[in-house]
């Protein structure tokens, strides 16, 4: 997707570890007019396939997720990393390793959100090492639902995640596939499409 | 807004400890035809107001903000609850107590997303103690930011919160607020608007 490739060019500033930082319009200030771009996109993507559910997982994946919904016409549902009171004894459970924080946690889905009818894409803004999409595809086996697929705004090309989900046959679309980037000269460099 | 209240009326619980559960529709699984209804319904309680950016707070603000942001054509940026890697060490910080997980927290946004040419909407899912919101105001009040208000789906007029902010000569403009609900009966009152 050129339009997010650019703005990664444009707006992406590299760290030490392999950090792209893109907080200035994806996952901390957040471009709407992006998002519905790539909401347009992933429903390209995936024309033709039955979806009536979104499923990611707080916080940064939520508001990509209903951007895009409102292009499907569909509900999102989002995966809880923390226990609340407001969500009842009833959920599906699974275990995410985060990259970013250096830590294990839950994730959590109320049963009567996710069942056997369901016909799930799955959205989320970065995919690296694919724990938290393994995580949320652990969620949608638990409940019986249907994956469709998976979408991505950024994959890390150069980290296993991609890898390893497709190649249990699972299909990813990723917008933006980063090969390498060097923090030094601050270019990147993004796998054809 | 009545669109709203009968859908809270249809399908929200009310628990014990004055707990109103809406999350079929508002904070697990997500309605976004409502939520750009909501949008929409902001908007023309804001008609006139410059407003060139929207503050929420992690994680189910995320969702009705960026959806909200799409009408009135502004970035998101949420306040971020947990540390991390990700945010750069400039950052405006202030604490807030959660009423639903009992106990104290941080919230922080980076410096480089609000300034004091923002003139900023703060939208949120539910206004009840007012520390979520308090906690909001004083990160804008840090940056030197313009409040304009705060825009909020469901206030528990009750609760301390609304009164507290709106003493203090801030415009909180919600979409329903609830002046009574009893878990026996189900029934939820609404305050007249």
């Amino acid at each position: 997707m050129k339009l997010l490739k650019d703005r990664i060019r444009k707006d992406g500033v590299i760290k030490e570890g392999n950090v792209l930082k893109v907080d200035s319009f994806l996952n901390h200030q957040m471009d709407v007019e992006l998002f519905h771009e790539i909401g347009l996109e992933f429903k390209r993507r995936y024309e033709g396939e039955e979806i009536n559910k979104i499923l990611t997982i707080e916080a940064s994946g939520i508001g990509i997720a209903c951007v895009a919904a409102e292009v499907f016409k569909v509900p999102v549902v989002f995966a809880k990393k923390t226990q609340t009171k407001n969500i009842a004894g009833e959920v599906y459970t699974s275990k995410v390793e985060s990259f970013t924080h250096g830590r294990v946690y839950d994730i959590r889905v109320a049963k009567q959100f996710l069942n056997k009818e369901d016909k799930v894409l799955i959205i989320d803004d970065f995919l690296a090492n694919g724990k938290a999409l393994e995580g949320l595809i652990e969620l949608i086996n638990e409940s019986g639902a249907t994956l469709v697929g998976a979408g991505i705004v950024i994959e890390k090309g150069f980290q296993v995640g991609g890898e390893l989900i497709r190649s249990r046959g699972v299909r990813v679309e990723s917008l933006a596939i980063v090969e390498s980037m060097d923090e030094k000269t601050g270019e990147i460099v993004f796998r054809e499409s």
